[in-house]
């Protein structure tokens, strides 16, 4: 049995964290494939960091944190939701049971005929990608909301400057919706 | 110090182990990202096997042969060659070292500013795609050639049927031509 | 002479239904080339359904109503408009006359040439897509917007859930926006 | 039941022919979707006529043969062998049973659990699309070889004058190789 | 040394042209390569105007305002921010200084090397592609925000019947959102 | 009036210079577009050189032959020879005549309405792109076969080196076959 979790990871915060730590904890955690999607998009706001940058910062997160058995792989969109679950199929050895929380993701896997938990919450309201991704646009502190890899990796890679950067005029005095998905 | 070994791994044989095991021996070996390439190809002459596929008969090989510290990242073409190596680096944590014996990787990696190394041929005459391919779709034996574990696989799948009717006409007399890259 | 159709059918309703009728009235009526447009796009809120599903759905209702004459051709988008026109040329057999409501396609139908229709309204403010689909997703019987052999197929589709799991967290307490095309 | 017939179409010719009107022939017929495909595909030396071109030539024949039930489906191709089978599902009403003398073909949709048929050869020698373009490049009637309706409308495409300027210069003396599929 | 100009340019007005004609002013004036971005996009709110048609209305207004030394090259996006600069390396001949007012191209050369110029605002909030074009869809003049040789492309286009046929619902009665880049 | 030529140069020869001098010869001779093609390709046996490396050798070498009023354009190919001509068009400004020795693009443009000229030969066996990469791949001087300015780029870019790397197995041995366009 190989479980697969798929999210875009923009940025990997606590919550997705914890959720790794409890599907790898235990004798008889199954081996994970860690799905970073829309690799192929950065630089705008909502998936602000390159897919190597992702990569990046969940090794050093689950290094840190001394989780293992996790594989991570980048995945570019294709942009056909109907042909999705069959895209990772190519692209990925078996697995069997797929986490996620959103929806979509669990309608087409489900269609597809594969078994779907779906996790429950880590305090979803504060840990949540937009929501820290608006924090380092304003240039508010993001320590509490990330593992403490992830914020050194996010100073180094001046994230604070970028995601100011790339904020939606719109954006610029209200708090973001919460769209992410 | 993290390595790049980029490669189709159609199907993966006992010359890519024998590159893989050199480079992860010794207690200064660098981690190791192994990258498939043409993931998105399958069902064809050149590109017979799934990018998952590949993904787990390489897994099986490593782990059979005991090598680790190897990460395995499926990646599809963007066919276009000057933007391949900054492709790459968008989707994969850093690294800093390229291995090939491919001369146009060689040169876009060095053009890139890359270090590179040609690693020495392991017998390659004997241990190429195209030759297993072709054995396999005249239904040879091919357990010479691959490891174990990927004859074990290779079986299961089925890759004989596979091959076999894949293969293109002009080639169904003559052996096939040494154009694997 | 040959008439097109073009639209998205998300889903088929009473109103499109009307419209094939009624220009496959009489003993003079042309044929007609009905186009599904962004036939690749599917499970989004909206356009929920694949192409084929919509597909069976027009083909079942243009059965139920005893309509004939009529060709479905799915067409997946190629997201330039300066060349769609030019697109379904290559695409289609030949056709004189483009039946349309929307400005947009009108216009490019007439920049190249094409003689254009714009048919009068069928009570557009019932009959309509985005509406339809906001009455799906909110559980709501869509009996009298759509034809009985389509009520039928989004039952057997489930669609209800699909649309449910679909719908984007703003619209949840709102009415959808009259945003169709 | 619905069966399924995929080909390319280069031209449509009386083998093609022989073989819808065999699978539409007895009382208890199943309805047939043509899909023509790389429909995308024009003006090239192995897929010389459009998408519409095809479309119309098909129509034209099976109007002159006066055979029914066919729906026709140009499809463009997508470049992924494993997603093909998938992708089309996509697009098309639900099929049962998939009609083809493609090895590839088949295999790809017995892998999706489809019944296959392989119909048999009728005088496949003869009635090939690269002969059949071989000789319209080098201004030989191919009436012998086509349906007359598709005769005419080769004549009117002025077929001759475009095979011969698409002809690759290493076929302008020998006989074209039979790749064809 | 070279200088190189990004941006949409729909359409080309007074703000663009006084900039342009800044950067060529005084005889030590670098030449200017001007990129026609999403060259590809037309018949869109945001992007009305084809490719072929800005670098039209642009190469008409600077023979007008006798400008000279410019380069005109038409790019389509590739959908990557992250790539996006290698892939204009890709196409254009060697530039060394970057002008612009977008925060994220400005990152995206910076990051990439480049020197980057963020030039003077020239009255931003009256030439302004977003407010133009509400001013055309609205029907109203526009000879005081463009060019006279735009002014007078724009009108042989019938570009007033073309925005409004583009205009979004929501858009019908509140002015345009400033979201322009 | 304004006139187009298309061409891939690779390289830019002198057989390409001769024609574009004679083109803008005369007091009447039309302004000229320049069509960079196959664009986006680079590091291929066929096209070696990025778009921008072409561009930059043709500017240099029409600079040096003092021939002025031609606007280079890079355009990448949409691989849909159907559309390619409206492609076109949706990029550059109106053109009214076409320059090409090339069959396909002479019947492209002529379906579309566009008055056609076929140059004459410039010596074509003897400038012609397939046997100049040979000579490069091989080591061999080009200087009598491309214009000095474009000889001084080529080794600038250190393109023999490139050429012999991109060179396939099977043209080690034989000259390359003549299958340029």
């Amino acid at each position: 049995m190989r479980g697969l979790l798929v999210g875009r990871f923009q940025p990997f915060h606590r919550g997705h964290l914890a959720l790794v730590r409890s599907l790898r904890a235990g004798p008889d955690a199954e081996p994970l494939l860690l799905v970073i999607g829309s690799a192929e998009q950065s630089y705008t706001w909502t998936n602000p960091f390159t897919g190597g940058e992702r990569f990046e910062m969940i090794e050093r997160a689950l290094a840190e944190a001394r989780v293992t058995g996790v594989t991570l792989v980048p995945v570019a969109d294709i942009g056909r939701h109907a042909l999705w679950v069959r895209y990772l199929e190519g692209l990925l050895p078996a697995f069997d049971r797929v986490y996620s929380r959103n929806p979509l993701t669990l309608m087409l896997f489900e269609r597809a005929g594969y078994s779907t938990v779906r996790p429950p919450l880590v305090q979803r309201a504060r840990f949540e990608g937009a929501r820290i991704r608006a924090r380092l646009a304003r240039g508010e502190p993001v320590g509490a909301f990330v593992p403490p890899a992830v914020a050194r990796y996010l100073t180094q890679l001046n994230a604070a400057e970028r995601l100011a950067a790339l904020r939606p005029a719109r954006d610029r005095r209200a708090p973001p919706a919460r769209s992410d998905r």
